[in-house]
């Protein structure tokens, strides 16, 4: 990453005047385009649609039309900087869906008082969306704001929670595989209990499968950390949030710091700041250790110190090491798959088939390629195929 | 028009899955494209938004994105057949801005039950938009909601409004210069006092336009007559915006029929049902009668009709008669002015510029031209450098 990479951003921003557009899919060059675009041929699938709601995702822009939904409350690391700061961002995003999985995404930064006003508001512009990819949005705000909105009968998804917790997945798997490890078998450590942390650690629950009785097992041991240690039964400072990943975690009701979680754990995943941990952290970890860290663009540990440490396999959010852990991976061809099998929702099981069909997207997985290249155009439709196969089948 | 449009507009919309979709207007083939258009790049515009939001207008999408706002309780002539099956006339809409003012226009058709509801999602949403066009909400919630964001910093024009009473009055001038009438002697009569009805007669105040002064001045005796009849002080039945118009309408407190509102009359506005008039009801009107038959499909009289009442000019909303009155002839060029001018809102002074530049882009006006093709590019243009100017000689 050059130094000089935000600056030019800012005149890359500055000279296009932004990064997406709309385009027309029509012609509009004769008075009878006009008819049959506009009025007042118009009327006609109107009327159908006011017939058949459903037409509305055959005959308009909304079966491959999502809402990319933000209240700018948690922008990349800035933090709480709006909505109107928050534009591009979301339009990269809405970019990338574009690019990588053809689908059409509306950049909707929003500013709202409250969670309920987030969800009032997603709820009334459902009808011109096929799906609303959440970004973005502060925890537990997220986590309040993805739940209500599950019975929208259009996927509601928050990447920052689910796509992450998705492409961490199977980078731990294919890394098991490397290091020769099963997941079940696996410490891991989770430093972060926001947002992605805790759908890491939801994820986890059914990190393994066994493609025999297509069954899926936890993760073994999973630990999550915050600013403040392990999160454990006996803080009584944890929000019900935090309490909950109780219920799938640290099932040896450990306390302790961070320091004290990586001991003899077989990997850490970090979403949470940069420079926390040192060689010597991981000098503490069982052998053939993972690290995934994730800190953005400064991770908790750096590449080189993470393998001087003994770790076998070392992954960032960055481009210019080796395993780059991109939710770009992720989310164009989960919602690519959820629009061409027009799922009401993003299942679990979806969720899952976009893990392995991710991991499996690596034909060999090494120790400096546990997943794929993020430019890589053939990810989004195996991850799609697969996700809308899940989805279809669970009908 | 053919009796298929319908049918065609229906197979048209079945084939294509919408008329509008999103395009990227950055490259994202490398690591590097990547990392400026989105993260970590991105954040370096963010920042800088955040600092000063009035960038977010260059740096983003949004300065040349407007949306497309729909509510979907006054649909063509179909009604309120809400949100989902509005989308087809929204995109349609959406398409014809990009097309003839290269406005990026997002089509937002949503659930909402009431004014309120509506007014608080425009204010939610404005960080993401440069302006809004309302579009196919009943009256009166229409005029509540447009007066009530008056305030938002960026232009909010209801266009069946707005546009509509613009390109009538550029017709109504141009007509006028065919017949040798001034606007401010003639007698006008308008059918139809909801949303299009009372923004014609809001405009006609300032119909005329002294060149010489720069001074605007109202049309002659102007009534508004609804299935009921004139709009007179006597009715007990009037809304509170029926009521309104009393104040530039019916000076001398006329009460009667539609049928003897037009005896004497110079100009017939109709934007009201079809078939209303005969030939008959046209003799009855003053020599070289100009009438303007809006309704769509069928308008409130036949041209041929009209003409063998009297009519020296007939208008209709058909594209198949000659002097279409379209608002495809208004609503590209204004937005494309007022965000050229980043106007904060769309006022009389950029309307009534727009009025002119229409008006003046017919050179010679004949009986058969009073307005523009609306398949001319160059309308569009010449409209938004008019709006522009008024925009910044306001300010």
């Amino acid at each position: 990453m050059n130094d000089d990479t935000f600056q030019r951003s800012l005149e890359l921003h500055r000279r296009t005047h932004g990064k997406i557009g709309t385009q027309l899919r029509v012609k509009l060059e004769s008075r009878d385009d006009l008819a049959l675009a506009y009025s007042p041929g118009v009327a006609r699938p109107c009327e159908v649609i006011a017939n058949d709601p459903a037409q509305s995702f055959e005959l308009t822009c909304r079966g491959n039309t999502i809402a990319v939904l933000t209240d700018g409350s948690a922008v990349l690391g800035l933090g709480d900087i709006g909505a109107t700061a928050a534009m591009p961002v979301m339009e990269g995003k809405a970019a990338l869906f574009k690019h990588f999985a053809g689908v059409d995404a509306v950049p909707l930064c929003v500013d709202v008082a409250s969670s309920q006003q987030l969800i009032e508001l997603a709820r009334h512009i459902a009808p011109s969306f096929a799906g609303i990819n959440l970004e973005d949005i502060a925890a537990p705000r997220c986590f309040v704001v993805e739940d209500s909105l599950q019975d929208l009968g259009i996927p509601v998804f928050h990447d920052d929670q689910h796509g992450t917790a998705i492409v961490l997945l199977a980078a731990l798997e294919n890394g098991a595989k490397v290091v020769g490890k099963r997941i079940d078998d696996m410490n891991i450590v989770i430093n972060g209990a926001g947002a992605a942390g805790s759908a890491i650690a939801r994820i986890l629950q059914c990190a393994g499968h066994d493609p025999e009785t297509s069954r899926c097992f936890a993760a073994g041991e999973v630990l999550v950390c915050d600013s403040k240690g392990i999160v454990s039964p006996e803080r009584a400072d944890l929000n019900p949030f935090k309490r909950d990943l109780l219920a799938y975690t640290n099932s040896y009701q450990r306390s302790g710091t961070l320091r004290e979680a990586l001991e003899g754990a077989d990997a850490f995943i970090g979403v949470s700041k940069a420079n926390l941990l040192t060689a010597d952290d991981i000098r503490t970890m069982a052998p053939d250790s993972i690290v995934l860290a994730m800190a953005n663009p400064i991770p908790e540990i750096m590449p080189d110190e993470a393998k001087a440490g003994g770790a076998a396999i070392v992954g960032t959010g960055r481009s210019d090491f080796p395993n780059q852990v991109n939710n770009v991976l992720c989310f164009p061809g989960i919602f690519r798959g959820a629009l061409d099998a027009r799922a009401p929702k993003i299942t679990a099981e979806m969720k899952l088939a976009a893990v392995r069909a991710l991991a499996s997207a690596v034909a060999q997985p090494t120790p400096d390629q546990i997943l794929p290249d993020p430019l890589d155009l053939s990810v989004a439709r195996i991850v799609a195929a697969a996700v809308a196969e899940a989805a279809i089948s669970k009908v």
